[in-house]
């Protein structure tokens, strides 16, 4: 009897489990019928393995976070992660090291080998890669995602994530954490830098040219990996500034912006999305069935995988108090939607959904929905044939080529903010002292996951590369002074500054930041430390004329500084190569062309984004240092002859705008071209004005070129009283720089 | 035919009217059907004119805003307002002019009989009386809201609002724009010192406190007058912080601390409430019918009148850009809910409601319902019988019964924050140096709303009562030199004020702001003038003690002198008699007792509220220089036996919580007990701590008292998942001092 029994429940099961195993569009039929005999085959406690992810730490001997140097692998671990637990994913970078591509090839070869072995499933191993591959050693590092947003040249974000995927895989490692497609809303936030700025629409753009750069033509080819958008939702509103603390986000400005660039991104092909570690409204992410399923499922379309953040559903009883211990955690962040945990430096996940299976609180058919959107990312990597690759066939990786584009990733991420009576281009024969804190380190260029999560050992990893100090150093040889003047909150031997900038023609002042993110860079003031003001009012006193340099994650207030400074360039973590741009752009041999993509705050307590309403326009509310948008060149870019091809739009129509733009000055140069329009009148107070198209051109001297923007009524559209996208009548208002034209938008 | 078809209409309207005038709750049925009828008598260009309210600058002399001195009632002018635009309501003083008792007699008399001439309909006239009736010459002015709060002594409140009631009502003003029950949360926000701080809970309090002593046992008796609770809602949290500005509210945290202070005075009795100018999530508050309408008549059940704040019908096109124009804007806001306009310095509106109803706009019943409800609140005032008032009748207007209360709301606002190596009280042959630029000002011990807008002239008008410098003065005669070393933003004479410090023993130096509000009071920063700091730094380098008067309107940032200080005051408005009171303090002869009614900032970026949320109180996120609540005293109050009366709370359970307060000092004082409660966990991530009841005892020396609390399962609700108030299930934590109890809820 018993046999029978079992026979009937296994076949009612399978018939059970096989109707509900969803299936995906972006895998063939055979591979949607694949997927649904694997969650046939495998085990729940298998199942429930999947699910999980750990740092490759813990398949190293020693402790987690403090491996040795160099690692040792440890089979004794690996039999425990994968053996016994079954664990289905992978995260990280061994601590305390950087591995070759060899090395990866050696440690996730094992991995993968005991997983086939073991579960038949292949491990899918990801990482934070967000401005090459940082964790590679020998990998291209290039621009911050805030310097290349200010670089506002989408064609390069491409090609510089394509570089990242091509390296990846060179390590064998198919998927990477990037973008961030987070909205930078508060200036303090110490995750600033990671996103592209404080615009949504400047967000959705890079965000897509990038996941085109990792994902190629198809997650499956050589030289592609698999992008995982992060962090959904909302995570870069934290109302105290500080990171995963608290955002309270009305439903109308969640869905004004805060989805549409993950929206864009899902029809462009995103299959892995991570979720934000933050609590909107009172609701961690983690448990929120409404945004991870109702909205991001059942609303937006998303069919692929879900991961949690670092320890974030153990984090739900530890930091957030929404539950009691892990079992409840663990329920919570299963029913709101999520499909893999990144428990990281814990492995008894699996056998806590195993119980809360076996005790009623979850269906298995829930586990088997997650466990098939898992799958079938693997199996769309197609990791089942290959899940590790010959870094021999990667000749590319860290090569001359990539090289370059890193170089121009970092001349068009940095801003020329001030340029009062030209001291710049600085001419051949003037006597120059570098000097300031972020002069002559590689930290300050690189930001965090740099060869770490904190960035703190990048003058360690690249010292092959030029600081500031060293790039100048070149580029003016036998004409430079150095000091440093100060560490970044300590005076250091003012006296040699100052005596040395009254031997200069010219002071190149370095204020700013070293590396951080997530909490270790959490701040209580945007204010400068007070060694880097004194610095500066010591050196002011001399009389000589001061290049102000902020190379900094985020707009750390220099008010005072900036307006007794020649000349401002703002460097946001431009990369290993950012010295040397630097010293290009100060020598002239590069034009700057970089824009900021956020607004450059005057005051600690007067932080209005660009995109702000008509009453904080009034009495000084809006009064920024400079404004989102804002950055000079060494030519002169004029705008004439603005026309919009109807003073009347309709619903279907598409509106072309063009703009001529002539180089009048006397330099070959770079020019985004920004197109705003401003909606006068509208059942939600508008936003004075938002940024809506922008293109990046070269222009030789006396050149021109007419730049056509189309526009179609979604681009006008706001999220509106109803909380749903809606498209008003009335007249907007176009604006390219001071050029404005107005149309009326009319539904018949 | 035409007659027979006019009596028909006529007919038929009177029966349709008759069936939508509202009746009220709070009007006996006499009443009601009185205001049925009046609403059918008048015309409806009279009905609109009861929907407006316009500055009593409009019936002078002159112009607007700059009136004569002394102002010229213009009959002329009085005929334009009442005769010929019929309007209802009249606010505010008359610009320049401070007019006693007896003038404001003579001048609302004689709108009140023109209006009585003209339409048969009483004016009802209401002003900003915020600190006693602030805009009538003679009158008894007490602390600043801010300063009430940080009595926490509820019945001084009550016992303060019946004063200011009484004094109106003797310059026959019947209609008091007070309390405020917004909740200031944040710091920077130029009418923090108007709300009763931080908490919820606490503006609740001393709301219907407030209440109860306008409206006393009934607000027709006559030293009553009819409350307004402003501003609904939402409006003490604009994200930039500065006035009517932004403010981005989820429903949850609406719910949660911008409408149970609303709810609770609703329920008390309030029948006028004033719309808050600013707008939620896109949506000026004077258009939302969801707040307004939705929320506020249908769910909470107000019955009576809601006016518009200052102009904010015609800022919707101006400043919020919802509406083209002034029709649009007044279509959106009637067609929202709003009963009045208080259109202030134009007398269009009539007009404009009247071709609004003949376009078909508006309803005629709409408008019938918001002068019912006007005609409600004038009929419930008995304006109808009596409109002015003989000041002979009040003749403890501005006595000294009154006099000592208003001495006792400063002396229990002023908050020691630090005592160390006890400095205070000063013994009476110390050498005393005052200084500073809130030392020998009545500006800033009053703030706004003190005898005009912004209180600029509080000195001329205030100059029978001292100044800090001239109370300490009085207190330690010959003891004291003076020197002011800065006004607020310029260094004097600091030469005069370091001298005199060094032939001193005790430097009592007083910083801060002088007054304001609203729009003129925004600031960039919370860091005080660079002036202020430096004379600081100047004084402590003599080295003598130095006792910290921050005297201002909100919690401006002196982290750097406070931990110079050996004691430090703050003095949040405190009124005309805070010099008074702070030189009392000072001397020993009153032992303070007030305490924070707001958490007092240490860093620019760090503004995190007391009820914070469990991950804002990690890693230093939550790190104030001072907490809520947190207020020294000359003797020690020491809290044991704390009890509760069961271990378990069921859902009809009112559980009894005592503790034993002892003052083991040597000087007899109040105390405020404050009883926290803390979700340890919740659906809805919980506050780390939430005030829910307070008291105040006054205890001789070694003198205990046990004071007992009751809790109810309402008390620890929280808005939850579906922003619906819950009671969950779980343990709860209660804190009074350091001693804490838990106790489970049980909804059985």
């Amino acid at each position: 009897m018993r046999t029978i029994y079992s026979l009937l429940f296994a076949t009612l099961a399978c018939t059970c489990v096989r109707a509900q195993t969803p299936t995906f569009s972006f895998l063939s039929d055979e591979q949607n019928e694949f997927v649904a005999s694997e969650i046939q085959r495998l085990t729940l406690k298998q199942k429930a393995g999947q699910m999980t992810q750990v740092a490759v730490d813990l398949v190293f001997e020693g402790q987690t976070y403090v491996l040795t140097v160099p690692p040792v692998f440890s089979e004794e671990k690996l039999n425990h992660v994968i053996g016994e637990q079954e664990i289905g994913s992978i995260l990280n970078v061994p601590s305390r090291s950087i591995p070759t591509p060899a090395e990866y090839r050696e440690y996730i070869g094992k991995i993968q080998e005991k997983a086939m072995a073991t579960t038949g499933v292949p491990v899918i191993y990801g990482q934070d890669a967000v401005h090459g591959a940082n964790y590679v050693k020998g990998s291209t590092l290039y621009a911050q995602p805030l310097g290349v947003a200010a670089s506002f040249n989408t064609e390069l974000a491409t090609e510089l994530a394509r570089i990242t995927a091509y390296e990846l895989k060179a390590a064998s490692i198919p998927w990477n954490f990037s973008p961030a497609m987070d909205v930078g809303r508060h200036p303090a936030w110490p995750r600033t830098w990671e996103s592209f700025g404080e615009d949504t629409y400047v967000n959705q753009q890079f965000g897509l040219a990038m996941l085109h750069g990792y994902q190629g033509d198809g997650i499956s080819g050589k030289d592609n990996v698999v992008a995982c958008l992060k962090h959904f939702t909302g995570y870069g509103a934290p109302a105290s500034g500080r990171d995963r603390t608290p955002a309270y986000l009305p439903e109308r400005q969640l869905r004004e912006h805060y989805l549409p660039q993950f929206q864009a991104a899902i029809d462009s092909g995103a299959i892995t999305i991570m979720i934000n570690s933050g609590e909107i409204n009172g609701v961690p992410v983690h448990t929120s069935k409404e945004l991870l399923t109702d909205i991001l499922r059942n609303e937006m379309g998303f069919e692929g995988l879900l991961v949690s953040d670092w320890q974030d559903v153990r984090y739900l009883y530890e930091r957030h108090k929404v539950a009691s211990n892990l079992k409840e955690a663990v329920r919570m962040a299963i029913g709101a939607g999520m499909d893999m945990s990144m428990t990281a430096v814990t492995t008894e996940f699996p056998d806590v959904v195993v119980e809360l299976v076996q005790e009623g609180e979850l269906s298995e058919s829930r586990i088997d929905t997650s466990v098939a959107r898992i799958l079938a990312v693997k199996v769309a990597l197609g990791l089942y044939e290959k899940n590790v690759w010959d870094p021999e066939e990667f000749p590319d990786f860290g090569g001359e080529r990539f090289a370059r584009k890193a170089l121009q990733s970092a001349e068009e991420a940095i801003v020329l903010l001030k340029n009062d009576g030209l001291p710049l281009p600085i001419a051949a024969d003037q006597r120059i002292l570098v000097v300031g804190p972020t002069a002559d380190n590689m930290r300050s260029l690189n930001g965090g996951w740099t060869y770490s999560w904190q960035g703190q050992e990048a003058d360690r990893y690249l010292e092959d590369f030029h600081t500031i100090r060293e790039a100048i150093q070149r580029q003016f040889p036998g004409r430079v002074t150095y000091a440093s003047g100060a560490s970044f909150d300590t005076l250091q031997d003012v006296t040699t500054a100052v005596s040395l900038a009254r031997e200069s023609d010219i002071i190149v002042l370095c204020v700013g930041e070293l590396s951080y993110t997530e909490d270790p860079g959490n701040i209580n003031s945007l204010v400068l430390p007070l060694a880097q003001r004194t610095l500066f009012d010591e050196l002011h006193q001399v009389g000589k004329p001061i290049v102000l340099v902020m190379a900094a994650g985020r707009p750390r207030l220099m008010t005072g500084l900036a307006n007794r400074s020649k000349a401002v360039l703002f460097a946001p973590y431009p990369g290993p190569r950012g010295g040397e741009a630097i010293a290009s752009i100060l020598s002239g041999r590069i034009n700057p062309s970089g824009r900021l993509p956020l607004t450059y705050p005057r005051h600690t307590n007067a932080l209005v984004q660009y995109d702000h309403k008509p009453t904080e326009a009034r009495n000084g509310t809006y009064n920024p240092l400079f404004e989102f948008g804002y950055g000079l060149s060494y030519t002169d870019f004029v705008y004439s002859d603005l026309s919009v091809s109807s003073r009347v739009m309709n619903p279907n129509d598409t509106m072309e705008i063009s703009v001529r733009v002539t180089n009048e000055g006397q330099r070959a140069g770079k020019h985004s071209v920004l197109l705003y329009t401003s909606d006068l009148v509208a059942s939600v107070t508008p936003s004075v004005k938002r940024l809506r198209k922008f293109t990046k051109i070269h222009l030789e001297p006396g050149e021109n070129q007419i730049v056509t923007f189309n526009l179609m009524p979604r681009d006008i559209s706001f999220v509106g009283r109803d909380n749903r996208a809606i498209t008003e009548p009335g007249t907007f208002r176009i604006s390219i720089g001071e050029l404005t034209a107005e149309f009326d938008y009319e539904p018949e």
